[in-house]
């Protein structure tokens, strides 16, 4: 693909940002809330169709309504993968309404992928409230999963656009990557370590891999040639590998304004995220301490984490992560070139944001 | 549909049985080896497709190779669901290539719920050996229940049916429908109880919920009518229905030549099954008995177990049991009046034999 020129497209994707009067923020920030606006419908649609003892569960999860079943005002998630495939589908040509079963069925592959993934990594919260599994068991987790990975499939299905049967395939395909990464990330956070080069192998096949399956379905739904699919598959990846790194400072760094987020805080769990993994390969006195740190048996509460956080940022772990979720989100825009993809790099701007 | 009568068809589904020069047995035997021998390259084509760490674990649980992934002679599991398949769409005058996609991705559903239900129902062994939470932990039991999960629906993606997508939404559906099921099956064994009446429409929603897809999807691959496909869902059900009730007599009185199944088996387990609960209704003093016996916080040893049996047949479980076992296996024979549906019928005879 050629990177665009003088004579390209009239809105090149560098010139696009940079020179539209509107900010990538607010225009990322109208991109999630329609697609939110586009998927509910059909998104509660679907969850209608559980039965109600399953629904409940689910609801819950999606932060629909508390553990009674009573409305709550809140949405969980910012729904970035509905709005990545309503955009992949935008940027080569397809209207909204192609996409949002495939936006939709992304979401609840998420979803459901978030479910188990709480059981299998032992997390009691998520987004601020208990687990499913923590309200209703293990159990009850499992079946509700399983229920909301069906549902995803039968939205799918259930969809206009031609190429479903490719989508439903693309869309089963990456669940099985998810859980060879999820299973990888289990060993490498369970004491067996692994190398950096492992551990980003790893990364490879988590959020990135269902950010570009996001993309690639929605190339999907546009009727795009595999070429097309191909590419918008390659910047789903390397955004979500550019999204994993943000994370993993913000999981070390802390998140302003988000006192559950406090810094230190995936290290008093012993995460072992990117920049820990690299401050680990660190030949520096600041690594060689900080491995130290992380290998005693001592439990790690605020102060030391806080300790290890300093110690890392010596080694260079918080360096290498800001540079290489730099060069990721890079990557990212070069898979564009030539499309007229502002709103596929507003919202590539918008999750890996340049001040960080 | 109508009965069959002298004016119809030439083999109709009680004279084929009962007149074939071939005992049903025969066939049954033959057709379940001849769904094996069709859909073993496509499961292993299919497994082979999964990341080495979840294919070891996926091809334990179908007893292919030990856990160290030595290969076994074993099989586990008859096929009886693939042999639906293949059947119901022979009964529609399809050829079984047809349906051979359709036959490998049931059984593989079948698996994945078998993976997830061992986890879910704290069960500890599985055909003989340990499941696979037993030996991988439940954090890779969930994972690759998800894989199997997606490798069932990418497989029918990757039919040549024209009905796919039927038969894709109609796995998805059945995978919800067994959610449920399960959902309930615990509530109502972890002491909540259950009538007669929500216990058995709890089993509508487990192994007849599958077997009714499984013939389902037979006739879809065979491009039948909605009509047919519906009558080939209430066959298989009705079929499953009077399975289940064999498997819980056989779980109470004993399975001849398995000695894994002693009589009491499910007892000492204090297993809500059907005939269980119908003697738990019964107003006789035999009934009264098992359901005080039942309730005590006493474990059961094989003594008790084999009293409780005793108990439960006085109080009239075990003739409600087998009485409603071939009442659901007419029901299913009914749905087939007017079909040469020989070797449904010959599949059904095998799975709910007369003499027990």
């Amino acid at each position: 693909m050629s990177s665009s020129t003088a004579a390209g497209p009239a809105f090149s994707h560098r010139k696009g940002l940079r020179d539209s009067g509107i900010g990538s923020g607010d225009r990322a920030h109208y991109l999630l809330c329609r697609a939110q606006r586009l998927t509910r419908p059909l998104l509660r649609a679907a969850f209608d169709t559980l039965p109600s003892e399953l629904r409940l569960m689910a609801e819950y999860h999606v932060g629909w309504c508390d553990a009674n079943g009573v409305v709550t005002a809140g949405e969980s998630g910012r729904g970035l993968r509905p709005a990545l495939v309503l955009a992949a589908a935008g940027a080569l040509g397809a209207q909204p309404a192609a996409a949002v079963h495939a936006a939709a069925a992304v979401e609840m592959v998420h979803n459901f992928t978030v479910i188990h993934d709480d059981i299998v990594d032992g997390d009691t919260v998520r987004r601020g409230r208990p687990a499913v599994w923590q309200l209703w068991g293990v159990d009850d987790a499992v079946l509700v999963g399983d229920a909301l990975h069906s549902l995803a499939i039968w939205t799918l299905a259930d969809a206009p656009a031609a190429a479903t049967l490719d989508s439903i395939a693309r869309l089963a395909d990456v669940v099985i990557e998810l859980c060879l990464g999820r299973h990888h990330d289990r060993a490498q956070d369970s004491g067996h370590g692994g190398s950096l080069a492992e551990c980003l192998e790893t990364q490879r096949h988590q959020r990135a891999a269902l950010l570009g399956c996001a993309c690639a379905i929605g190339a999907l739904c546009a009727g795009a040639p595999s070429e097309a699919v191909a590419a918008m598959d390659r910047f789903g990846r390397e955004l979500g590998l550019a999204c994993q790194l943000c994370e993993d400072l913000r999981g070390i760094w802390g998140e302003p304004g988000n006192p559950s987020r406090p810094v230190g805080h995936d290290l008093m769990r012993r995460k072992h995220s990117l920049p820990v993994v690299a401050a680990l390969e660190s030949p520096t006195p600041a690594g060689r301490e900080f491995a130290a740190l992380y290998a005693s048996a001592d439990a790690l509460d605020r102060e030391a984490a806080v300790r290890a956080a300093d110690l890392i940022a010596r080694a260079g772990g918080k360096d290498w992560a800001q540079a290489e979720s730099r060069r990721h989100q890079r990557a990212a825009a070069d898979m564009l070139a030539g499309r007229p993809a502002a709103d596929l790099l507003a919202l590539a701007e918008c999750v890996v944001p340049r001040d960080r």
